[in-house]
């Protein structure tokens, strides 16, 4: 086939559409010999592989004609019982079952989301610095984005109530907030329960929606969780979105998101159309694995083994980076970030540090604003042990070489 | 919760969307006692489940770690290479594991092949009738549709060239066409190879791209197949998509799309911020089903099931329908199209025999414009023998009562 060139028929979101910076340099970085300390993927070594073998298999032997068969749109009845109770029990969320959509991943949460939610040039405020795979679904709906500083307690509501007002006296509409409430990608900060109540104040007083995206709040490693969004929201404002890929397993890609009835029916027409209906397999599997309580017997064991790698990693960091490097100590989820002084470029630092078989994700596509670039990611989810303990000396020393002494 | 009513937030497309009439019907007529001949779910009596159990529990034994993880957004590469081959063996079209995707389904192929190449407001051309699942992805991206009626060989090219014709008189610019070549939903016709090649013509003079959506093309009960317009395609327009859920199971949601390399890395950016990556337990499953035959096993045991559903149907239709109803034999797929006297009106009738416990879907849905109230969509695929007689028995008596004497 000698194509010739349609670029001029992509639609201009398309065009202009960059690769996720993360599932790009995890391609680079696919070789054995590397120490990567770059994707938030789970540690397979947690994995409940014998147990999800063994439902799968009772599942498909027992009812193939259900569990192969296409399911609702909405997901599986039964488990978005379950998942109402979840919500409950877990997380002080009360609603009731036609208020959960069951979805692959949370990342499909978020894109109907946006899909119901965002038209062409509505703004969206967003964490300064956030996941972009968040301000990717927004920006694939066309919505455009605003940063908001994040500090060691999360979005700083100062400079969001500062922002609103700014904007509202230029006659300029927001749409909405989107906030990773709990140990947030990338920073690993926890947004306070002051500033929680105060941006459910704002969304109320300014009209906005709140994307109330936690994929990491069950991995707490200590302190008392906080309460949801969504469970202090009065008028219903919040889209609360929750992941199964860290507490059960990503690649069966099951995600699920809580909002008004009405909403959810939205959401639901979009999927129609979207992919029809998640994977009818993995949520038979997710249902039995929640109903013979191995849930949350997995997120227990993840929390303990989480935890010891972080740990590590926050012990390696004391022992081999300078202290003119700062990062925080997470309470939970998979990251820490690392603060370079200002005029070293982690961009720089993560070329030096690929060629020595070292990754990391550098922080400023993180940065709507293209800011942060002497910031970085560590992650101790994926690594073992000896990756961390190598790849934190590495980098230990060649950001001592490059240090102004 | 008492939620505050947020309707006026949602974008134009949401809260203009309606949701699709199969899957609402199907919620309508799920009871037991229903003789439903209106969804075209597969037959969970040739679903592999036995087989797909062992694969599932030995995959999940021998490598959970890959199995549960994420994978890459473009999909397992070893079952891209197995896809490339089926693509080449079966369909004739040569293509690198570069120029494939794999996706949740083949619905959501069309959604990120519209995402790349749909703009608000571009007019995508769609059979007169069309399977609404396409056309509802058409304008989940603000696109618009205009129909070009379908005869017993398929869409009509001469009507096509003269709206071409006439658009392009008009200033009017045209992006695409969205075409379902064998078997279409919900006629069951066939587009015959004459009319292939206009098609293909036409796309390069008027510069388009052809959307061809291929879900039943495996499942041909008589004469030969045609070849894939991508085959016969030499500058690269052609889209194409396929699906596993007739050849496999629905509930794993496995698609796959092929294209140019350039427009293929476009959909897999837009398909990172949608979902992140294909389930990948059912990838690793769907491999092993391919490299140990057992879909082509699977493809020719279904045509023979299927077959024998097609004529059984429409022995029972020639035994208990006037001759005043006119409807076709479909060569393969799961459908059969029954058209009234233009007087009749098929909504009504649904009306009347779903209070019979008998379903059917409306022909209206399926015409863009409104036509279409006197046909009907008859599936074999899914219901028992017993229930394909007495449902069309019942329908038979309730059309003659309705007819002029």
């Amino acid at each position: 086939m000698s194509a010739v060139n349609l670029t001029h028929l992509y639609s201009k979101i398309a065009a202009a559409a960059q690769p996720s910076a993360i599932r790009e340099i995890c391609k680079l970085i696919d070789r054995p010999e590397m120490k990567s300390l770059a994707g938030g993927w789970p540690d397979p070594a947690v994995f409940p592989g014998k147990e999800i073998s063994s439902i799968a298999a009772d599942q498909l032997i027992q009812r193939a004609d259900q569990v192969l068969q296409y399911g609702t749109t909405e997901g599986l009845a039964e488990l978005r019982q379950e998942l109402a109770q979840l919500a409950r029990q877990r997380h002080g969320i009360e609603c009731s079952p036609e208020q959960i959509l069951i979805t692959h991943g949370s990342a499909q949460a978020m894109d109907l989301a946006c899909r119901v939610l965002i038209d062409p040039a509505d703004v969206i405020l967003v964490g300064l610095p956030t996941y972009f795979g968040g301000t990717g679904a927004i920006k694939a709906c066309g919505g455009e984005v605003i940063g908001v500083p994040v500090d060691n307690t999360g979005m700083n509501t100062d400079r969001l109530a500062d922002i609103l007002k700014q904007m509202a006296d230029n006659g300029k509409r927001i749409k909405g907030i989107y906030v990773i409430p709990n140990f947030q990608n990338p920073t690993g900060v926890t947004l306070s329960l002051k500033r929680r109540k105060i941006l459910l104040t704002l969304a109320e007083s300014h009209d906005l929606v709140i994307f109330e995206d936690d994929p990491y709040g069950e991995l707490r490693y200590e302190g008392r969780p906080l309460p949801a969004l969504m469970s202090l929201d009065t008028s219903g404002r919040v889209i609360h979105m929750r992941s199964m890929s860290k507490i059960f397993a990503p690649g069966m890609r099951i995600g699920w998101v809580v909002g008004q009835p009405e909403m959810i029916r939205k959401m639901v027409i979009a999927k129609q159309f979207v992919d029809c209906a998640t994977n009818t397999l993995a949520q038979y599997v997710l249902l039995e694995f929640i109903r013979s309580r191995l849930l949350t017997k997995t997120i227990n064991h993840n929390i303990k083994h989480y935890r010891r790698k972080r740990d590590y990693m926050l012990q390696q960091l004391k022992k081999h980076f300078s202290r003119k490097v700062k990062w925080n100590r997470p309470a939970g989820g998979f990251f820490i970030f690392i603060r370079l002084p200002e005029y070293l470029d982690a961009t720089e630092l993560l070329t030096e540090a690929v060629d020595n078989n070292v990754a990391f994700v550098a922080g400023a596509p993180f940065y709507i604003d293209g800011s942060g670039q002497n910031t970085f990611r560590l992650s101790y989810s994926q690594a073992s042990k000896a990756d961390i303990a190598a790849g934190v000396k590495a980098l230990g020393a060649m950001i001592k070489q490059r240090l102004k002494t």
